[in-house]
């Protein structure tokens, strides 16, 4: 077993999943939708960048969420995640955005979880806050409570250049799942 | 939280993750062949249904596999699982079978993990041994020395009727990842 092996099944810290998050990925996504039974696939390129917890953007998002609650002195590794598609397979729908950024603000609990503050929601385009736990495989999963879904994420890494992410959108009202997907993503080495 | 949902993150054991797999399921499936960035899309359905271990099929399994190191009374929950694509979208494909079935037989080492044998191997067409292992979020992981590969597949409920699987596939000589695979299975409650 290679260290990058090791590494991937060792349990993470949020700071060392941000660490390894670092880079540019090319990324192959799969969305399926299950009631229609249909298939969407899109490529795209995603850059994740460390920040620093004292940059502008960091405290504007602070700002305008709602996070009295939340101690500034347990802010661990902030960063910026950007995409852009490069195809998009499915033009017509509006709701596919084909390229955007968001500012990523984690607050460490405890080594295994805490909460995290994005810009931009996931599944629908506002400011959100998810819950984040790592389990004891080093998989990174996010849980998002949105206005009319819930979102849950998971994120591992199978090498040290390769991550997948796995999305499950459900109704808050119910457990009816909507729509899952998948992403292979392969770190861009030189480029 | 419904409890449907508790039951999917709770802790599993080998006989609970095969009672609750037992059914038919309408299954979609994205490949993501990473070197050429290609997608492939099946739609199938997967059978799921325990056996006694004392069925012929069973005995025959473990005869012509080399199970000498394994004791027969940790034998967990012994099943048949059986596939039939609806569509293929790459036809031209040899290596996509469009229908099959297995035996699986499990052997709990201890209530998080255990040995696993297979009739027809995931990615290579030959009887396989598998390791497999639940991480405290309830995911199965099941991991698949191959002569030319490795197969890692994850296994988790969403809820008590949707579950997904995902794979990775890579070489064995090294880190380098091949091919991933994710599939949305929803159960078939009627018909």
């Amino acid at each position: 077993m290679s260290s990058a092996q090791k590494t991937a099944q060792a349990c993470m810290t949020i700071e060392q999943f941000v660490a390894q998050s670092t880079g540019r990925w090319r990324s192959m996504r799969s969305g399926h939708s299950l009631a229609f039974q249909q298939f969407e696939e899109v490529l795209s390129e995603v850059t994740i960048e460390k920040i620093s917890r004292e940059d502008s953007v960091v405290k504007e998002l602070l700002e305008s969420s709602l996070v009295n609650q939340y101690n500034l002195d347990t802010i661990s590794s902030p960063f910026k995640m950007e995409w852009c598609a490069e195809s998009d397979w499915e033009p017509d729908d509006p709701s596919e955005v084909s390229s955007g950024s968001c500012i990523i603000v984690p607050f460490a609990k405890d080594i295994f979880s805490g909460t995290l503050i994005r810009s931009v929601g996931y599944a629908e385009a506002e400011a959100a806050i998810s819950e984040y736990k790592f389990s004891n495989d080093g998989t990174f999963t996010l849980t998002t409570n949105y206005e009319q879904s819930i979102a849950e994420e998971k994120i591992w890494f199978v090498s040290e250049n390769v991550r997948c992410r796995s999305s499950v959108l459900r109704t808050s009202a119910g457990s009816g799942v909507l729509q899952t997907s998948f992403a292979s993503e392969v770190r861009r080495i030189n480029a």
